[in-house]
């Protein structure tokens, strides 16, 4: 690309950041947590529409996807589970194309008073923006889409069809990139700008979400000894898929991408519920696990272990034992995802306009990293044969409290995303 | 008593336990749940008034009964808490005045997947009646109603003041039974049916609610390293709760009435609740605990010490140690009580009195037995003087499923204590 061209794509960037950071505050004021996404939605829908892309805005259906590679089961309705696809259609198609995906939809904000101010009241201190979902991932839609704009600014639109992609359910299944998909959004390579410091994520893991319902024998607690107590039944249980998740991040089981890490695969409880009455023994106990698997890790194999794990546990419980737990599974059926595995020229020649394009911005060389975490990227690499490059600002404290992005952070990775896409695409006449 | 008005009064009860029965049913249907005794309460009174007795109904105030002792701390408004009580004034007052006292309110049915028919659609099979409250209290109240019928039937009212009461709040709080004393309800005995297979109740203990509040430091579960998971946190600190019950169980610490017994004193955890996200490590947790002390056992040094335990767990944690926990109370501050230990003559006499009517119905000695939950006769006993005889029907899985009570054990209840009312108050023509 000429030097010249990618000047004019900065400073294009740098003309347009103070409306970019005011899209970013609006976005992340719509709570769009699971369920909740529609005024997100509506907000996004209205800006691709203004700058004249083809707007799709479709609900998920669940019929349509279900047996499709990379599906996650769900339950309960899909209402309101609806993308929106904003298209580029190119006059020249002469260069390669592109998918610009996001997620919208953002995890729950937790306790309201642990948080230094509401967390979908963002404010912007010192250099960062403060909110739910700021970072995970409303920078990178509004970095996806100030870079477009970056190249209309200078006259230009990319030479290839591109799809910017806003998505729900990222946070839970991965289904709503699952129904872009199969929806027949494709293209030669995918960016996601979720939020891992500017480096190239070269490998994810998959992720299984699990429940875990116990029921007890309830009396009255002064008979304790004759009840089952259904919250305290489940201790040894999560103990033994800790011992689990401890056998499974052994050295011998990472894969390369994972060799030096200690602990990827984190087992958590993430939410607990059981018993009605104080002075009842609880009847019953529920518990969400979020579990990791490496990459190439078979899914059917892991539930089948967890599977194994929760029931010889169970049988160690005199009560457990005459009523076995029940397993449902509602949320990620995810696969990990190794761009690094990745031996396609597409594949090479993606990763290699994203690094020139990060050090012309940068003048760093871009890190690889393999996260502990999953993107919708693996439905991109695994089931569409499509590179997906995750590459997004720094954040901080993602899913936590007083979560924020890095507003300079988000100014690098858009100049850097105008800079690939003029370089993948190649330009025309806006 | 003469042995012809025992057998009037018998045929009595027999000729009015269809009746009975159907009163039962109907009174367990209602499901009085707290919060939700109105229509259970509406019953109550509109029974009593078409009897004649003179019908108070009022809402507990805080403000009267925060002060006194046995009181114990509510977390929330009182508007559905309102207690019913039905006079009965004496014209020759000869007698020895009488509380009858039972409660309404029951405690929550579970999951009703574990019920083999719905807990509030009373139903009678093999002599049991099935459904929840049944047994605890609702026998109890028709009992006490309809041996007071059974007088009646035979052309007699107690020859003293009786004070009929369908109290609230005694599975929490047992402030009903405390706004009644308050509002100058006061008498020489009082009986209360609780629902232990026709023994007399010696001695009971005390038991004590707390609520133990933790707080994480919430990641995205990808650095569970870092963050602290607020679920799993609390399990050392059960664990600690759990090793002081031992403590407090061992034998030198036993008074004469649990001399016997093992594990008089029960922990349980009765609910948890913890976390929003399943991929989030939990920024929260909330567990209810009730423990047991024993009758002379200190409630200020049982919650200093059960602090202490919470809190020294605490400080094992690395995280929870600059976050420790909040202890909450709301519930059960109750005391232990030992009619044994009464020593006064009017006790004396009045277990004598229900000796001779258990007796007279069953042809079977009076069995004692020292309990191991509460009841409402602490605040007769403790904190007006009072002896309170806890004595009712055989039931089971009270506080479980499919909760029932045995009605031939009802009718021996209603039988014994009509014998005992006409014993103690004396006679007068109605």
């Amino acid at each position: 690309m000429q030097s010249d061209l990618q000047t004019r794509l900065c400073d294009a960037v740098d003309a347009g950041f103070d409306q970019q950071t005011a899209f970013l505050s609006e976005l992340t004021a719509h709570p769009s947590t699971r369920g909740q996404e529609q005024s997100a939605q509506d907000f996004m829908a209205r800006a691709l529409t203004v700058r004249g892309y083809a707007v799709d805005r479709w609900q998920i259906d669940v019929a349509e996807i279900q047996d499709l590679p990379g599906f996650s089961p769900v339950l309960g309705p899909y209402d309101n589970a609806v993308n929106v696809v904003g298209a580029h259609r190119s006059k020249t198609r002469q260069g390669r194309s592109l998918i610009l995906n996001g997620h919208v939809d953002v995890v729950p904000a937790g306790p309201l008073d642990m948080w230094d101010s509401p967390p979908f009241e963002p404010r912007i201190a010192d250099g960062w923006l403060y909110g739910r979902g700021g970072g995970d991932m409303k920078a990178g839609l509004a970095s996806n889409l100030f870079a477009l704009d970056a190249l209309a600014a200078c006259g230009l639109a990319p030479a290839a069809d591109v799809y910017y992609q806003s998505v729900v359910e990222e946070e839970c299944t991965g289904n709503g990139a699952l129904a872009c998909l199969a929806r027949g959004y494709t293209a030669d390579a995918a960016l996601i700008p979720e939020p891992f410091a500017e480096h190239l994520v070269t490998a994810q893991l998959g992720v299984i979400w699990f429940q875990v319902h116990l029921k007890g024998r309830p009396t009255h607690v002064a008979y304790a000894g004759s009840g089952a107590n259904a919250i305290e039944a489940a201790i040894p249980l999560i103990n033994a898929l800790h011992a689990m998740e401890h056998r499974w991040n052994a050295a011998e089981n990472r894969p390369d991408d994972y060799a030096h890490m200690d602990h990827a695969l984190n087992l958590n409880v993430g939410k607990f519920q059981g018993g009605d009455w104080t002075s009842s023994v609880p009847a019953w106990s529920v518990f969400d696990v979020r579990m990791a698997i490496f990459p190439g890790q078979s899914i059917v194999a892991a539930k089948a272990e967890i599977e194994q794990v929760i029931l010889d546990a169970a049988r160690e419980n005199d009560f457990l034992r005459n009523a076995l737990p029940e397993i449902v599974y509602h949320g990620f059926h995810a696969e990990g995802y190794a761009l690094s595995q990745d031996s396609s020229a597409n594949a090479a020649a993606a990763i290699n306009a994203l690094d020139h394009a990060h050090q012309s911005t940068t003048g760093e060389p871009l890190v690889r990293e393999a996260i502990t975490a999953t993107t919708d990227a693996r439905f991109f690499g695994l089931y569409a044969d499509t590179p997906a490059l995750v590459y997004g600002p720094r954040a901080e404290a993602i899913h936590g409290f007083n979560e924020r992005v890095d507003l300079e952070s988000m100014r690098r990775i858009t100049k850097a995303t105008a800079l690939f896409i003029a370089d993948w695409c190649g330009t025309e006449n806006f």
